[in-house]
Parts: structure tokens; C-alpha cells; sequence
């Protein structure tokens, strides 16, 4: 059941929730569950390859077009909650001020889900900095003597990891399949908010059609059309086989 | 929802799916699943030591004893659908009528679920070779050109692999807990059926409590007292994240 | 240099050869190599379930479409050397008559490379059973012990492993990329010559785009616009780093 | 083609570079290569046992035999650019100044291969600290949001690790094998320049054979008599299948 | 010959060390073994949840209770050499300071054997750090290069990771058994000093029992009743086979 | 204790054992072992190119070399007890006839410890075969109900893996190193018996200096100079740590 379920989602750079679970969390929020979406940094370092050949460009401005697109994003997803931390990427490296900061967020949110980064991308040093620190931080907020003033101590939440770029070389298998097929549209057109980058809307949507036909090969469900995948952090726990 | 599923147990031996699946059958049971098990041999070779140590033990003996534990396990777990193969054991090698024979058995339940051993024992050639062959033959069940007379193509069921004997020799990981806490009472009647085994039963009673110790700990949960674990031959699928 | 080159394909089913390695045959012919293709099965049990949904489907009506679909695709591709074994699949078991004929095929064509099914595909039992059988031979064809009637035992040749259907599942790795851009329309008519596959053709139509953002991003060569990859069975060797 | 590449190699203590990939470097400056080195410590604390053994040893000493015995080395391998920083080592750990410092150098360079440690060795931390620095650097220099003054963005590298000492311990995979039999002569020179350690001389001279034997049997070549090993950062990428 | 041999146990947080290794640090030194222990940390963050529940707990309170309980759990195994450093826990970040303190004190202990934490935990990020740290130190120590006024380089001594407390997800194999048959009574007892953590001395008895089956079937001795179970971070070497 | 221990060796071809286990055998006949050696084949197909090389070659020309290698090689190991199976190789194929065969040798020997191929040989699909049939005749060995006229069943004995010839590409880890620095030469002279293969004896000369080296290493015994190593197939049990 969907229903009233708490997301937290964290995303290391603006788009990186987008592309790999934005038709999860608008199937969450069309369900009735609330989600918060955690921005790390505005990937002005990293992940904006495309803005910087604008003749022009500075940080001001890059910065300014990534919020704007992911806002707009989050808002085509049906996202409440939106925080930007504007921290520097590229690379990524965490204090124990970072720490305090996403255990006081992960009690706040008191969510029965986290999403992140999964543990290993090949490619990308700052999403394996964040798998590290959400997990860490999601570890000393389920421990009732890390102390922070007016914060509640969580339960265990389930955690399940992003798919990276390049699945096989960074040791991904997906564990869950979840079906998008109902929200297909709306993540399409929130990923279309990230205008200078084109393929990767292409690569993603072809992502949906692809995790897709796993599903239904996996499944033998054949209404399952579009879907995403994640790497569960735990295994599933429950009074059956799912 | 269990209620209506069909599940299939393929076992190596007598006693395999009492120590390892028996709870989860017996809550399938009593939840309204139909549940069918297949015993592929009475394990009079490898796994009856220690009544081949009693006088006077011949091979009809042994195998009476072993049936009769292994019926009387069966009843108390409510299971109403037992069939011996009567296989030899130490070693199993398969034929194509084994193949046959078991396509055929696994078109007439139509399974959602086929529970069976894992892919890897490193104690137990037996066990891998029983893996091997019911996983093939649910690829054969499930594709429409494989033809055999008065049987319907499968729909792809769902499979889930036995925890064996030692768990991290055998690079097993447990991807799903099942919560066996209200049906626990009756997994101890059933194992205690084995009454040659006191050190089995032991050892797979500390196993309930400590996989119900790992269920609480990675889901928070705390009323699951005693639990199974499998390990998943495919991902979940579905549509919300277990 | 491609060119001169003598390649041998071997493929568990009719189509499996297209769809995998379609576009570095078409390559390879184009530059100058000789490419010989082995079909052990039409795959008329495993891999023909929408033409058995036809009316009226019998295993000769079946197994003439696939012929000819393959045959088709073959031509296009500038395939000269394609021959049938006609195996029964859904399973492959293999005797040593097929070791014989296979270890006699490749001594005949003296292939430089011998591409076919990786280690692993954790969907296909059958390709798994045709990667142990080409590896045993092409050691078999290696040494000059095994002694075969008018054959010349062959040099070590490079051997690669398709990518698999559920690549992550099946433990795939990437070892090569191969650039297809320049026959990827040859490619793509091949593959529409499996008229009842139409999923499949969008299937791996789509797996070229993203081998090929993978492949730029790998090399930082913006040239790559359509890849294939395979995983190398060996490593590579060579008067300089690759 | 060798010809006009450019190598950048970093190596954590003095030597390491000699041992591992001396013939490689020696080779692609004899085809005409441009070969940078850049050597991070002189290892004084962790990689000169032997010299600390002399009677008088000081840091400035040992320190001057390692840089002395290096640039010897370098000078046998024709290597004109090699450079010295100095950094502690046992343990290395690194700061923001020392990626942007090696950020810099690799956009100098702008190299087509990187050489350096792989990603795990059982028995040396520094290493592991060296290639997680090195990787990491190479994704931001590859980066145009990354800002530099004076430097200008590189395009994606290719990446080799050296081979550990314990090889299989430090789950090391040989990738790539490098014929070095026409330098072999240079790199025994360059080596014999650290005098105080002959085992270690030995060891990799031994290492190069072994290579050698290894790369005959996997390629069939029979010309090649020495080899060094490297792994894979990422698969290979080309218009052929090597 | 446990007879003389000196060793060092680090434990993360106070009880680690007594769950994990209790019985084999009884064991070692009724033989005459030498045995130290460093407690990192009283773990009064993260291991001490069920003493936070406890009605006007301070962090005083709190840890002073599981100091009294360590230290008497170390009286009942035999252990001498007990130091508490008194670190924060959840998490744990270390220095060089830390670095050097750690190897100064394995340079005074000159251990033959040094048991902690095994490389990688899935639930405890302070596990994880602890072994780096362990390990890093462990080569510095042995390096003669790394000087600290009045400490005496070791020589290489043998490293043994705990189990984890989930097992198979922290990716542990069990490389060695230890036999505790004849000091169970004494672990049980230790065991028992730690009096809010009655679920975890079952767990662990439960462990010794298991581990005492494994090393049985294992090994064909029926002598060995109870056992704990370490991984090895190196090779086992000696003049014979063990 | 070496003294009155059973050794049986199993070797696919008839000079596996000399070159993987020749030290390891002499060491334990010296120190008083009862060593058996089972070869089950000449390796005639597979593992004689150079004799195949030599003018008028026949299979019993071959056949009668390779033998009188192999016993010229035993005496020298001080081998009283070796059989040949003359089996077929390059493939090998084992039926049940070969299962009770080395079952009932088993029994007759009653090892403490079985040396044999290791589980995954990249490059030797008949190791692969033996260490699978070895490994599956030694748990039916162990089975009280698996009954053989005039046999009695064994105690669980130890089995270890051969290294194969390249080891990191065949996921060979060496678990266990032998020390043979005293029957090293006793180890070269047997190697030179098997003429025709000078590369094979220079290769596994180099091996017990490079295992030495790692032996001295891993455990700080510097009287190590020339070493075997082994992978185990089961991890070490026993009274300390070893």
C-alpha cells in the first residue's frame, strides 16, 4: 500500500531524481504517499556540461537554469517538498556537519523509504559519496543515542539505490522492478524541463521502455509497459513471496 | 495476498523443504494457498546416516522410515498434495524424461510460485543438480513451443531459492525474510517428525529465531518473532517497492 | 585491419546471431573478413512463441519461417557461409558427436575470432550450454592431440560473448565496444526480417543508441553513434594498450 | 598506433613505476610516445625496508638514494618528463590541494592513457588511496564545469592499473597484456638501478616471462617472449574487435 | 602452539569483542597466550540503545554502566590487558593521530595475531572504519620507515576479521573455525555481564552452537561442540597443510 | 603434524600433479605421509603437443613416454603408490562406472586430506571435470548409505585445489601457501623429467621462488624460500588459529 508512505529521496546533482526515479515518485504522490526530494548540489561542476558552452556562461547563470529546470521538474512530478542544499560537486566530500545536517532531514521526514544513489557508479565519485553518506546518516538516525535536539530517533526504513549510467561496470543488479506505466507521460515531460540535455532524455526514456520489457519477461505481467529499477539496500522483508 | 496463489516445493530429499521451507508452506497453507510438493527422493543414500547406524537397517527399511516422517511432517503442516518420485540420491543425475515428467507436473499446478534449492550448496552436488533442473524446466513450462500432450504453457511464476546448510560457503544471500511467527508452533510438530535428526531440528529451530532476529532488525518491524529466508532467483517485481 | 580476417558465429537459435552481433558481421564483411555462421536450432521450441500463436502452426510451418526469416537476414548482412544444424532446443544437451562436428567446423574455417553466447545468461539454459560447448571445442581444436580426420588444428583464436537479453542478471560485463555506425541501417533491415518479433527489433534497436552513448562516453570519441558490445572471454594481447 | 600518444603515469612511491610498467613506458617512447611520470613520494617510509637497514640512515639519505636511483631509472626508460612530489607516504592521504595540483598536470598533458595503481591492493593502503586520487581527478579534469585557471578540459582518457604484487589476493584481473620483448633488455637495466632491493629484480623479471608465457597462450603469438599486465579501468572501444 | 603467542584485539565498541571472539580469547590465554584488548569506544552512541530507554539516562550513566560491564566480561574471559580510549561512536572518523597511537600501541604488543573487525559490515559504518583503520596501522607498524620514538617495527603478524552480525549480506566467509568447546562456559558467562542485551547472549549462544555444527561436518571431528568463526585477512602459510 | 597423515592426489593428466603438488608430496613423504597418487590420464590428446611434434608420433608412442615420465618422476618424489586410469582426455566425460571407481579408492585409501584440480581452470575444461567428479565421489564417500562391497565409509577429509596455470583469470585465490624450501630440489629434478616441456619446468621453477616471496610476506617467516600454494575447498577448523 502506497498510501501515506514518507519518500525521502536524495539526489546528489539537479536532475539525477529525475531520470532514474521520477515515475516512481509520481506514482508515489499520485498514490497518496508524501515525498521529499533532497538536492545536494546543483551539478554546475559536473553535470552541466551543455550550459557551460553557452557563450557566457558563469556559475550565477548555470546555476540559476538547473534550479529553474528542476523546480519545474519536480512540479510536472507532483513534488511538495524540494530542498536545494547547493553544496559543491565534483568531487563531493562530506563533513560531520553534513552528517548532523541529513540525520536532523531523515528524522524530520520520519520516511518508511529512502532512495539514493546505489553503492557504486564507475563513472560518477560523487553519487558513491552520497550512497556512502545517506547510508551512514540513515544509520545514526535509527540509533536512539545519537542526539539531536528536537528530533525523533526513525525506525529502519527501506533503502533502495538509483540506477547508474553504466549498469553492468559499476556492479548494479536490479532488485525491484517497479512499474511506471501510469506515469510514463509525466515523467517524460518532466524530464523534457532539462532542455540542454537531449540524449539523456532519449537514453531514459528508452531506460522506461527497456526496464519494461524486463518486468514482463521477469513478471509474466503483460500490463506492465514502462517501468524503473533499483538495487535494494536490505532484502525485502514480509508476511509473503512478493 | 496468498489467498488463491499456487505454490510448487521441489525437494531433493525427504526432509529438505520440512527444515527449510516448512513454515512458509505451512502460512501458505493456512492462508488459503494451494500448496503442492514434490519429493524427488527419500535420500535413503545421503541423508539418512544415522538410520542406516541402527540394526539391522536395509534399504526397504530405510525408506519406509523416511516416508513415514516425511508424510507425517506433511499432515502437520497441512499439505495436501505430496508425491514421491522415488529418485535415487548421492548422486542425482537427470535425464530428459526427469525433464519431461517435471515440465509436466509443473504445467498441471500452474505455480505462482516454485520454491526449490538454491543455485549453489557447496555441500550438497545433489542439491545444485534438483536447482538446475527445475530451473530449466520452468523455462521449458513457460514457452509455448515446448509441446506435451494435454499440458497448458506456464505463465512466468515467481522462484525462490532454499537457505542451505552453510550459508556463506554456499555464497548464499537472502533476498527475501518471511514472517513464520504464527505458524511457528507447527514448524517444530512438523520437524520433530525426523526424530532420527535432534541435531537438525536444533539447529533449524536457532535458524527461526535467528533470521526473525535479522527480519526485525532490517525492517523495523518488531512483532516478527521467527522468520524463513530465500534467496530470489529474479528480482521483484511489482507495482510499489517491497 | 579487419580485413582478411576469418570469423566463426555460432548461435544457439535462428535469430540470436542478428540481434547480438548483426552489425559487427555486417562490419566485418564490409571491411574485407570472412565470416562463417553456424545456427544450431531454429529455435521452433524456445524461441518461436509468437509464431506458434498463429492458427494452424505446425513444427514444419514453424521451423520454414524461421529458416527463411534467418535466411533473409543472412543476405542482407552479406553473410556467405550460414549453415543449419537443426537441434532440437528447449533444452540443448550436447553428445560428443556435436563436439566432433563442431571441434571438425572450426578447424575448417581457422577463425581468427569465434563469437557466440557469454559464460552466463541467467534467462536461456540453451546458451549457456552452447558458450561450455564452443569453449570445450575451440580448446579441443587447439591441440594438436586431438586428432580429426582431414582437419588442421587451429592457432588460439579471440573469443567473445554475446550480450545477454537481462545483461545485469546474467553478470555481464562489457569488455568491448564495437562502433556500428556505419552499417546500423544494414542492421536494423536485418533485424526487421523477424517479422513476428517486433518488440525484439525495437528492443535492440534501442540497445544500439545506448552501447553508443555508452561507447562515447568510454572514449571520448564523438564519432560513435550505434555500438554492440561483448564481453571477451580472453584478454586482449597486443603491441600496444587498446 | 603508438606514435604520438601521450602517457601520463603516476606512481606512488619511487619505484613502482619501473617494476610495473617500465616496459610499456620504455615502448611507447621508443615508437615515439611523449611519457609523463609523475612520481607522488619518494616511499621512504614504506618502500625503503632495505635502505633503513644501513648503518647512518636519515630521511635526507634514503631520500636522495630513491630520487637518485629513480631518475637513473627514468633516464634508461628514455623518459624526459618526470617529476617528484615529495608527498609523505605510510600513510598517503590526500587534500583538495592535491587533486586540484594533479587536475592541473592531467590537462597539461592532456594524455590519450593513464597509467597508475589499481583499484585494490591487499597489502598497500597507498596505492589504494593513489588510484582512487588519480580516478577521481581524471573525471573532473574531464569536466568543463570543472574551472581551472589556464588549464583547458580533456577528453575522456583511457586508464590502466598496474598489477599488484600479490596479484590474486588483490582481486587483480589481467585486462590487457603489452609484448615488451624488444625493450625487455632496457626495462632489466632500469631496474637494476635499485640496488637495494634484488628480490624484487628478480621478481619482476620473472614476472615479465611469466607474462610472456601468458600472452603466447592466449593470443597464439608465439613472438612474443616478455609482457607486463595491466587492468581495464574501462572496457576497450574501437572500430575493430581487438 | 597457543602457548606464548601475543594478541591483539580492537573492538569498535565495548561488547564487540566479547560476542565475536570471547570464546577464543579464553581459549588463548588458558593455553598461555598473552592478550590485549582496545576498546575504541564504549559505544554509547550507537550499541547502547536499550540502556537509552532506561528512565534519566546520561551519556555519564550510560557510559559507566558499559564500562563496568566490559570490564567484568573481560575478568571472566582472563584478560589482562584491557584499555578503554574512550572515542565517539556513531560515527567513527580517525586521524593521524589516531593512526599513531594505534601503531604504537600493536609496536609495544608485537602481536602475533591481531583479531577485529572484517572488512566490510552492512549495518555498522563504524565497523567498516575500524577495519581500515586496524589494517593501515598494521603496515605502518611493520614498516621500519615509519619511525615513532621508542617502538620497535613488528614483524608481519597474521589479521582475523570477526562475523559480522548479518552475515551473508557483510559478504563473510567463514575462513577459520575456532574450537571453544572447553571455554563455552566462560563466554556465556561474559556474555551474561552485559544484562540489557539478553536478545543478543541468545543470538551468540545460538552462534557458538551453529558454528560448533559447521565445524563438525567440516572437519569429521564430532569433538568440537561450540565454535566461533573468523574471516582471514591473509592466506594461511606454514609447513604444512592445515 | 605431517606423520602418519593419508594423502590422496588426483590428477586430470598424468604431469598436473608434478608441476601444481611436487613439493607439497615430497614434503609429506619426507616427513613420513602415506602418499597415493591417482592419474586419470596420460594427457596424450591434450597435454602433449611437443610429443605429437615428434616425427612418427603414435598414441602408444606418446602413451609410453608420457607414462615412464610420470612413474620416473614419482620415484623421485619417493611416490610407492601411483595408478594409472588411462582415460580419455581433452574432453572428459565421467560416468557412474567412474563415480564408484573413485569412490571405492577413496574408501581404500581413507584420506585426511584430497589434493585435485581447483574448481575453475579458464584455460582446461577437464580440470573443471575432475575437480567436479573428485569433489562429488568425496561426499559420496563420506555417506554411510551409499554402500560399495568390501568398502567402509570415510570421515570428512580435507580437499584443496591445484593452482591452475593462470590463476587470476580462473578466480584462483591461494588460501593455503606450503612451505617446500626443503624438498625444492627434489621438486625441480622430478619436473625435469617430462622433457618435451622446458617452458612448463622454467615456468614452475619461477612459481616456488614467486610463492616463496609471498609466503615470506604474508607471514613474516623468513626462512621461507620456495613455496606451493593451494586453494582450500573448505575452510580451516581446529583448536587455534592458524
Amino acid at each position: 500500500m502506497i498510501k501515506d508512505k514518507k519518500m525521502l529521496v536524495v539526489s546528489a546533482h539537479a536532475a539525477d531524481y529525475v531520470w532514474r526515479s521520477g515515475g516512481t515518485i509520481a506514482k508515489y504522490i499520485k498514490e497518496g504517499a508524501e515525498v521529499h526530494v533532497v538536492v545536494l548540489s546543483y551539478g554546475i561542476r559536473g553535470e552541466s556540461n551543455d550550459l557551460w558552452k553557452q557563450e557566457g556562461a558563469t556559475e550565477a547563470s548555470v546555476k540559476a537554469i538547473r534550479k529553474g529546470e528542476t523546480e519545474a521538474a519536480a512540479k510536472i512530478l507532483g513534488i511538495e517538498h524540494l530542498e536545494f542544499w547547493d553544496l559543491t560537486d565534483y568531487p563531493m566530500h562530506f563533513t560531520s556537519e553534513h552528517e548532523a545536517r541529513l540525520v536532523k532531514k531523515i528524522r524530520e521526514v520520519q520516511p518508511d523509504i529512502i532512495i539514493t544513489h546505489d553503492r557504486f557508479d564507475i563513472l560518477n565519485p560523487d553519487h558513491n559519496a552520497v550512497s556512502d553518506l545517506v547510508f551512514r546518516c540513515s544509520v545514526m538516525s535509527n540509533s536512539n543515542g545519537v542526539k539531536i535536539d528536537g528530533t525523533k530517533t526513525t525506525k529502519q526504513m527501506r533503502l533502495f539505490g538509483f540506477e547508474p549510467h553504466q549498469t553492468e561496470l559499476s556492479n548494479y543488479k536490479p532488485d525491484s522492478f517497479m512499474d511506471i506505466t501510469d506515469v510514463y507521460d509525466c515523467k517524460i515531460e518532466a524530464m523534457k524541463c532539462f532542455k540542454a540535455q537531449s540524449h539523456l532524455i532519449e537514453y531514459y526514456t528508452q531506460r522506461a521502455f527497456m526496464r519494461g520489457n524486463h518486468a514482463r519477461r521477469l513478471s509474466g505481467n503483460q500490463t506492465y509497459k514502462y517501468a524503473e529499477s533499483f538495487a535494494n539496500y536490505f532484502p525485502v522483508v514480509g508476511p509473503e513471496l512478493y
